[in-house]
């Protein structure tokens, strides 16, 4: 029976511990507050508490350290420091994260993947509806079909990768590889540019006086819809806006720049113009891949790999540069050489494999139906 | 049996229509678009489609105009030619309809009362889920505990008032009586700010280039809220924005100067000053009221008014200025003068009456439990 260590009790780590038990896992928890850790244990988010740090990763296959961002180095390092074969984390900000473990663990980082799984509760439930943060709003579905990214880099030994990749693909997300810092940017645009967009609304309601009552009054959906956004974890947001500074900033940039030419249009009264701006925001919008699994065809792609650092990296990357999600990952040995066997969804294969022949390699392509 | 008018038998119309059907109400319906119109009577929406505008109003005892910004004054000067004794509409703006009614409809313009239902399918259904627009998208229960603005003037006839605020009431929603510049400076902070920042947010989504395939892999929650808030009816919006242009620019400067703000936070990495920030968005978000009825005890007030005009405006908008709804309204006539009753709820009583007396309003106080 495979056993997973989880770090940090929350809404995250205690839905990632419903789910791997769910799923057959045997999980070990620790928290740093021994109450949210104990907790955790009646929710049943874990079969048992470590007392410290170091006994959690005692007899653990894996480990996922789902702490604040500031707090994750630290915790990964005592994790590979005590041999753990696979050890990866949750935070909202990567390339910082992989950066110091790599500074700091020497030939034993190759045994960690940054992760982040594009799940939270506002991805459920409805816009009026309280959000429950902390282990009291875990819940073993939460990443059902959502996005987890891992960030593996020229460093990543491929076992460690496969066997992250299959725990996380156990609890019904999709993985998509993806470089550390293109995450950071990613992220930026699509997560915190929206929740610091919804607070800072949220400034300018609380602002809005003598008439404040009547406002909140005539609050409908939008602005729910805002506030459930905004509403999420305070705690956890100076972290992720100080770690991924430089990416914030130049998103609020581009934000202020857009937002400059809205209030152009509005000022200037230019009908067809707005018109044009609201069609091509619903547009963005409508062109969301759905959140739901890839449920058609799947190929695998066999790609012989030299015994090189970089090539996990490169070749998953190169998926998730398409968007494309990795069905599933193995690394097979024979005298002639490694064999890295990829599968991902029929329809994004065709771009990828004609990304690997373009960096030299001979890629194999079996459809699976 | 009372007979209702809709004019415009869209998504709000064609709601307004269904929920009107079911409280005992005959509507007869009229749509620009013979297919729209054709689908609201199949829909059960409405009992009946009329051929013209003129034969709608035929044989109504009100009439609700739910048409975009720019069509509703027109449609209101049929309706009030036509006689019918109680004119409104559903507009998201209101102090240009208003004076445009009242411009041009002499001393029947009394007999019109502006009014905002401020619910939308955005209010309702989870944040991934598709909105329906349109007739599809109409729904009984649309404004089941929703506030609804209604915008009385120095020149509206507290009988008119009366009955429209009977109707709003018979759909489930709490009637809130606003001056309509302040309607159109407040919901530029609660609807039109929040639609324009995320639709915004779109824009810098669809710019980020050249990795938007794996940009879109990793919008979730926060992101999507955003999608479906600026994903809807793209058409109605350039009207909103050119006809509150005013009050939106304000409102869009005064988010810049914010965003602003939060930049150079971010930017300084402050992380107590953050940590204050995000918390006071928060703090904004949970004072919002509960969006179902109120269901605590009531109290009547009674007011001896004198015979001048504006007397209506001035003591319901007193309870909207505190954000208080009015749980019902009637006016009596004696030989000694009027009196106008005046249903609220008990706990936001106390500061009316207080207005009132200011006012020099002899006020009377029932509880009725």
């Amino acid at each position: 029976m495979t056993t997973v260590a989880v770090v940090g009790t929350g809404l995250i780590g205690g839905s990632l511990g419903l789910a791997l038990r769910a799923s057959g896992v045997k999980v070990v928890g620790y928290d740093s507050d021994a109450d949210r850790l104990r907790r955790a244990v009646e929710r049943g988010a874990v079969d048992s508490g470590a007392s410290t740090l170091g006994a959690v990763f005692e007899g653990a296959d894996a480990a996922f350290v789902a702490v604040p961002v500031s707090a994750v180095a630290e915790a990964v390092a005592v994790a590979l420091a005590a041999g753990v074969a696979a050890v990866s984390d949750v935070g909202s900000v990567k390339a910082p994260v992989v950066e110091a473990v790599e500074a700091a663990g020497g030939a034993a980082a190759a045994r960690f993947v940054g992760g982040h799984p594009m799940a939270g509760p506002g991805a459920r439930g409805a816009p009026g509806e309280a959000v429950t943060d902390g282990i009291e709003g875990a819940d073993a579905g939460l990443f059902e079909g959502a996005t987890w990214v891992l960030t593996p880099t020229e460093r990543t030994d491929p076992t460690a990768f496969a066997a992250v990749r299959d725990l996380v693909a156990s609890v019904g997300a999709e993985v998509v590889a993806v470089d550390p810092r293109l995450h950071d940017d990613l992220v930026a645009t699509v997560s915190h540019l929206p929740h610091l967009a919804a607070a800072t609304v949220m400034h300018v309601a609380a602002d809005a006086s003598p008439n404040h009552d009547t406002l909140l009054r005539l609050a409908a959906g939008g602005f729910r819809a805002l506030t459930r956004l905004s509403g999420r974890a305070p705690d956890i947001w100076p972290d992720i806006c100080v770690e991924n500074r430089e990416a914030i900033v130049d998103v609020l940039d581009r934000y202020l720049d857009a937002l400059g030419r809205a209030r152009a249009l509005v000022s200037a009264g230019q009908r067809p113009a707005l018109l044009d701006f609201f069609e091509r925001a619903r547009a963005e919008g409508s062109s969301l891949p759905a959140r739901s699994g890839v449920t058609g065809p799947l190929v695998e792609l066999a790609i012989p790999v030299p015994d090189r650092p970089g090539v996990l990296a490169e070749v998953t990357t190169l998926a998730g540069h398409h968007g494309v999600n990795i069905a599933d990952l193995e690394i097979t040995h024979s005298p002639q050489g490694g064999t890295l066997l990829m599968v991902v969804p029929a329809d994004g294969a065709g771009p990828i494999v004609e990304g690997l022949e373009r960096l030299h390699y001979r890629v194999t392509r079996k459809d699976l139906g």
